[in-house]
C-alpha cells in the first residue's frame, strides 16, 4: 500500500467539511532571530486543536456506509482521540476510543463530549493494541490508526498542500515527527508540488527514534520517552511512514526540552499564539539554527495547540 | 474636522506597506457559549502587536516631507508608542516618545528598539501633555495623538473594513473603547459599508467614562481608572471620537475584571490566541451575554496582544 500525490489531492476534497483551512502567519521578529524567512502553518487553530482531524477524517469519510455502521475504533490519549471522535460523529458512526486511565481529564472529557465511548486501560499492566484488537474482533469496528495507514498519511499531507499555496515557493519545510504520519504526508505533498524542496523532520532529543532510524537506514525503537512533547512519544516510526521519510528527508533535527519551551514562549509572546510542546518542535529547530545555512524561506508546521495552561498564574 | 468613509478608504491604501491584513478567526466553542456566531478580527497579530499602527501610520504617512523632517512626537506608555516609532522609522522621520518613568521596561525597550528617542517623566509630579507641547514648540515636531484626530480615527477604521469583507454581512460589531479612536473609526467604516449594522462599544466597569458620557449625552470624565485593561484608561472620551460615538453607538457594554480574565482565558485555551486584557474586553462582552438577544452574527475586534506572561509558570 503506497501513498500518491493523487491520494492527497483526493483527501483534501474529502475532508473539506471537517478540516479548516488554517491561516499561515509570519513574524519579522522570528525571521530576524532565526535568520530565515519562516511561514507558520497554524494547525493549532485546526478543528480539535491539532492537525489530527485531517487524517482521521480522511480515513473515516473513506469508509462505506456498511463499515461506518460497524463503528470505528482508535487508541490514543491525545489529539488523535478527539479527532476520531469528531469525524465519527460527523459521519454518524459510533466511536470507541481506548485511552490510558491516567490520560489528562480534560482530554477524556473533550473526547467524551464528542459522543465517543471511552474504554480505559491500565498502561502498566495492559497492552493497548491487544485491547483494541479484541474490541475490533468483538464489535467488527473499523480501526482508525494514529499514523501508519495510507489514508492517515494522505490526510495529514493536506496541511503542506495548503501551506505551499499560501506561502508561495518554499526552499524547505520542517514538520515535527512522532509516528511520522504528518511528516511523511507533508514530505510527499510538498515534494510532489515542488520537486527539490528540502524536507526536514524535527524531533525531541529525548524521543529520537526517527533520528536513530534515519541514520541506521531502518526502523529503530527506543524506550518510552520522557519529553514535554507528549504527542511525539511513539517509540518507533511506522512502517509506511518511515519508508516515505527515509526516501524524502534530508535530515532529522533534534531539539532539547529547553529549546522547545523557548520556542513556545516566543510563539506565545511574540506571535501571540498558543502552541503545545509537540507543536513547537519544528519551530524550535528553526529558531535554534538546526537547519543548514543559506535557506531563503522555510515552512514550519505548528501541529497543535492543546496544552493545559493557567492564565492567572502566568500573569501573576 | 470630520471623518468620512472616503478618508477610511484612503487610509487603507496609505497604510498598506505597514499594517498587516490580520486574519479573522471563528470558534464553534465560543459561539455555543456566547449564543451568537462571532467573527474575531485578530489585531493581536498586527505589526507592533496591536491595531495602533493603523492610525499612527495613516497620520505619519499623510505628512509632507518637510513635516517629516521636523520629526514626530507622541505621548504614550503603551501600544501607541511602539506604533508611532515603527511608522516614523518607515517614513524616515525622527520619533520622540514621551513615556512615564514607571512604564513597563519591555515597552520602553521595544519602543527604543524601533529607533525612537524616549523622554521619560514622573507621572506623579509632571503633566505629560505640557511636556509634549513644550517639546513640540522646541523642536517643531508634529504631534501624533493617540486617538482624537481625523487621521487616527480613519486609520483605526480600516480594521472594520477588512473584517466586514472577510466575515460577510454582520448584524453587529463590538469594539473596545478607551479614548474612542478604534470604536469611532470602526463605527463609521462598518455603518458606511453596511447601514443598519448595530454598533456597540465595550468598556471595563472600572473605566466607564464612555458609558457615563453616552448616557449623559456629553463627555464625562472619571478619575484615573484601576483596571487590568491598561489600554482603556483614558479618563474621558475624545471630542471628535465622542461626537461620532454618540451618533452611531447603540450602547456601551460594561464588563467586570473577572469577565475580562475569563475571556482572555477562553481565547487562549480554546482559540489558542494571546489577547491582552484591553483586547479581550469586546470578546468578554459577547461571551457574557451583554449584547441584546437574537443577533445572528457579530464581529469582535481583538485589539491587541501585548501582555507580559510567564509561560513556564503557566505550565507549572
Amino acid at each position: 500500500m503506497s501513498v500518491t500525490f493523487a491520494d492527497i489531492e483526493q483527501a483534501r476534497e474529502r475532508i473539506r467539511p471537517l478540516a479548516k483551512r488554517t491561516p499561515v502567519l509570519t513574524s519579522r521578529g522570528f525571521d530576524m532571530r532565526a535568520g530565515v524567512r519562516t511561514f507558520f502553518k497554524c494547525e493549532n487553530f485546526q478543528t480539535g486543536g491539532a492537525f489530527k482531524i485531517r487524517g482521521a477524517a480522511n480515513r473515516i469519510l473513506s469508509l462505506t456506509r456498511e463499515e461506518l455502521d460497524r463503528g470505528v475504533l482508535a487508541f490514543s490519549s491525545g489529539n488523535h482521540a478527539q479527532a476520531t471522535a469528531i469525524a465519527a460523529r460527523y459521519a454518524a458512526a459510533r466511536a470507541t476510543i481506548v485511552m490510558p486511565l491516567n490520560a489528562p481529564k480534560a482530554k477524556l472529557e473533550a473526547t467524551r463530549a464528542q459522543g465517543a465511548e471511552i474504554v480505559t486501560y491500565d498502561p502498566r499492566s495492559e497492552d493497548r493494541e491487544a485491547i483494541a484488537r479484541r474490541l475490533a474482533a468483538q464489535t467488527g469496528a473499523v480501526l482508525v490508526p494514529p499514523f501508519d495507514h495510507p489514508k492517515i498519511i494522505a490526510g495529514q499531507g493536506t496541511a503542506a498542500l495548503e501551506l505551499l499555496e499560501d506561502a508561495g515557493p518554499l526552499d524547505a519545510l520542517v514538520a515535527p515527527v512522532g509516528g511520522g504520519g504528518l511528516a511523511s504526508g507533508c514530505a510527499l505533498a510538498a515534494q510532489s508540488r515542488r520537486p527539490g524542496l528540502r524536507m526536514f523532520a524535527a524531533e525531541p532529543e529525548r524521543a529520537n527514534d526517527t533520528y536513530l532510524s534515519f541514520r541506521a537506514g531502518e526502523r529503530v525503537g527506543i524506550p518510552l520517552a520522557d519529553t514535554i512533547a507528549d504527542g511525539l512519544r511513539p517509540p518507533i516510526p511506522g512502517e509506511l511512514t518511515f519508508a516515505i521519510l527515509r526516501e524524502r528527508l534530508e535530515d532529522v533535527l533534534l531539539v532539547s526540552e529547553e529549546e522547545i519551551l523557548d520556542a513556545m514562549e516566543f510563539l506565545l509572546t511574540r506571535l501571540k499564539i498558543l502552541v503545545e510542546p509537540s507543536g513547537a518542535v519544528a519551530a524550535a529547530a528553526v529558531l535554534f539554527g538546526k537547519l543548514p545555512p543559506n535557506l531563503g524561506s522555510v515552512g514550519v508546521i505548528l501541529s497543535g495547540g492543546n496544552v493545559d495552561l493557567n492564565l492567572r498564574r502566568a500573569l501573576g
